[in-house]
């Protein structure tokens, strides 16, 4: 008799996946997983299918559990997502989980759980969303003797300290202004007085010093106190205000913390703007890697989970086989800045618009220097085919008014970038 | 009679690493391994151990292989790499690579045949060394269909481009700065001339499009022709130059190809600077998401190796217990920005300057703003225990000539970040 580990792949067959939550995360994963299960398909052998969704107030969960072949929980909170990721351990399903409350409080008895039952629980979407912290802390950097992690891991308090420097608003109408645009709940007490970056920062440090970390042991502050007068000054001293989690290890101890904290323009978390999330791991020996992306959102976080449920759908590192043959494209289109040295006379500019004109290159900006009986065109160009481009620079080159060959170098345009 | 996957963990015992090369990653993760070793046992269960070197000069495969749960090869190029792979391949043994070139050529053959033989065949290092983009294109963003890669996946030349562009030196002097510096080789042909990132651009376009791509497909163009005038313009203009790769969808088709281009400001690889790499992976389910780090060296790469070696020792995701209790500190060292309302009248810098003293806060800068009877100071103090600064806050507030109580927000300081 053969007995297969649980939650295994039962090749061509179907994997069932039963959902707890139907919030934001929730539907947009309910959305997600059809959409993809071809292409999940092709990676896994095996097709995942939503089995079933139960929400605090609908539906079984006893039921859902003999149906499923591996839980997703989204429904957030402690209870009943506490007993229900339990059971599900305990009857032997893979969990996927983007729940940062249970995992800052009852990670250990989790993590412990899922090792003797011999079950994958993952919780990549727990922190910083679709940013990949958590497997590259735990799979990447496993090798790796981590000295301190840097996290922007509160979108929400982000996006307003990024509104409060660019507009010099107040805290409360760039809360008024997040609540708006969606980066900000109608609640936002966790979000600004830095207990949601706490719970990712116990998580993290976790997992990074393979010590036991609770959420109450991280201290935290948050931003509510903070005047447009602060982001002035450091807008003079060229300082960028963040609001930084930090988990570092000191001599044999181990410091997490979260509190607003101003950066030089040199640190990698110093760019990092608006509603996204940046981590930055530092190690001797790696120097320093930094993640940075959409920490929050219902579609980027249920792609998070669904990476989740793919990892536990199949042994790691197998490159499937190609599955399309997309044709290789040589001819693109892109801007171009172009550098030309020409005589200073009457009518040059008139010959060199005119070759551009020929094969539709159409001129965005243009400087000319003066450098004696010479002159200097720099110019950049919309964004045109790439072919058309050099036909143009062979008409240049046939100008007698050009010095010396032609310069081109691309220009990501910003609608391309 | 029960037969063990190939590789598969003897839990307890050790596992046996065979190593093929033995330059500058390949002597640094010979020197990682042993020093980790423990580490590694407490995550895997087994001890990883070193049993053997063999070089293209130096040592027998074959007894090497009989020998090797598992090959890391870092001989780099194609012979006799390619042929040690497949046969490790072929013998049941799980593989890591770091060879692009091998890869970027040959890659179809080796995962074929790895699939075929049910053995993983790992290759962080190959790209971008530590910063992990394999992993996260082939299992983070799984679930995702993706767009476009952009990256800086060479660190010679993103070297090269930042120093012309920081010191207005020529292309030949910036390169000769970096042979110096051990940013670039002795023959920096395949580095300057884009052919290196192409290769690594192949590699990353196979895994996020799904689709076969041939080193020999992608089309590159060096740095060798910029010119000091080009990153003088750059500068006017608020641009930056670098050495991109992209990898792209567009239509039915794939564009992979390697140019210098210059990007706006706004642009997430705009800020890599020096020897780093950083690659940006963009699709509609997740906006974008942009990791950066140490592109290559020697213990960087190593770390890469091991991280791959891990995972292969051991099922995904399965959080070890924990292996140390580092005690929680509290109390920490800070640099911080003060605020104070303040009466303007002889004195008062003076005073608070003597509350600080007494606690042995140290001014680092001040600037003072006269508002008719009041004054408003603005200081940063050098990083102080928080403790002492919190006494020293409490000095402050004795003060009868504060106005409003003090605003304190940490500053990051360089040397801490």
């Amino acid at each position: 008799m053969t007995i297969s580990p649980p939650g295994t792949l039962r090749s061509g067959g179907t994997f069932r996946v039963g959902l707890l939550g139907h919030g934001t995360v929730g539907s947009a994963f309910a959305a997600l997983l059809p959409r993809q299960a071809a292409r999940v398909e092709l990676i896994t052998g095996s097709r995942p299918e939503l089995v079933g969704i139960v929400t605090s107030s609908r539906g079984s969960f006893d039921e859902l559990l003999e149906r499923s072949d591996l839980i997703v929980e989204l429904m957030g909170g402690i209870n009943p997502a506490r007993e229900y990721v339990l059971r599900a351990i305990e009857r032997g399903r893979h969990v996927v989980t983007a729940n940062k409350q249970l995992l800052s409080q009852y990670g250990e008895e989790l993590w412990q759980a899922a090792r003797a039952h011999g079950v994958q629980l993952r919780f990549e979407g727990a922190v910083a969303g679709v940013v990949p912290v958590i497997r590259v802390i735990q799979e990447s950097l496993a090798g790796a003797r981590i000295d301190r992690v840097h996290g922007i891991v509160n979108g929400t308090t982000n996006f307003i300290l990024t509104e409060m420097a660019r507009t010099g608003m107040t805290f409360e109408e760039a809360l008024a202004e997040a609540q708006r645009l969606g980066y900000a709940e109608a609640d936002p007490t966790e979000d600004v007085d830095g207990r949601d970056a706490a719970a990712k920062m116990a998580i993290l440090a976790r997992l990074a010093f393979d010590t036991p970390v609770h959420l109450d042991q991280v201290r935290y502050e948050g931003i509510q106190h903070i005047q447009p007068e602060d982001l002035e000054y450091a807008d003079e001293l060229g300082l960028q205000l963040k609001l930084i989690g930090t988990a570092e290890r000191i001599g044999e101890g181990l410091s997490v913390r979260v509190h607003p904290a101003f950066l030089y323009p040199g640190h990698p978390l110093a760019a990092v703007s608006g509603p996204f999330n940046a981590v930055t791991v530092e190690s001797e020996d790696i120097t320093e890697i930094t993640m940075s992306g959409p920490g929050a959102g219902g579609p980027q976080t249920a792609t998070a989970v669904l990476g989740d449920v793919i990892s536990a759908m199949i042994p790691p590192a197998s490159t499937p086989p190609t599955s399309q043959r997309l044709q290789i494209i040589e001819d693109v289109v892109s801007a171009f800045y172009l550098h030309l040295d020409v005589a200073d006379e009457p009518g040059v500019l008139a010959q060199i618009a005119q070759a551009l004109a020929q094969e539709r290159v159409s001129v965005k900006s243009v400087v000319q220097k003066g450098l004696g009986e010479q002159a200097r065109l720099v110019m950049v160009v919309h964004p045109v085919l790439e072919s058309r481009f050099r036909a143009a620079l062979k008409r240049l080159g046939r100008l007698e008014v050009l010095r010396s060959p032609a310069r081109a170098i691309r220009v990501l345009e910003e609608e391309f970038g």
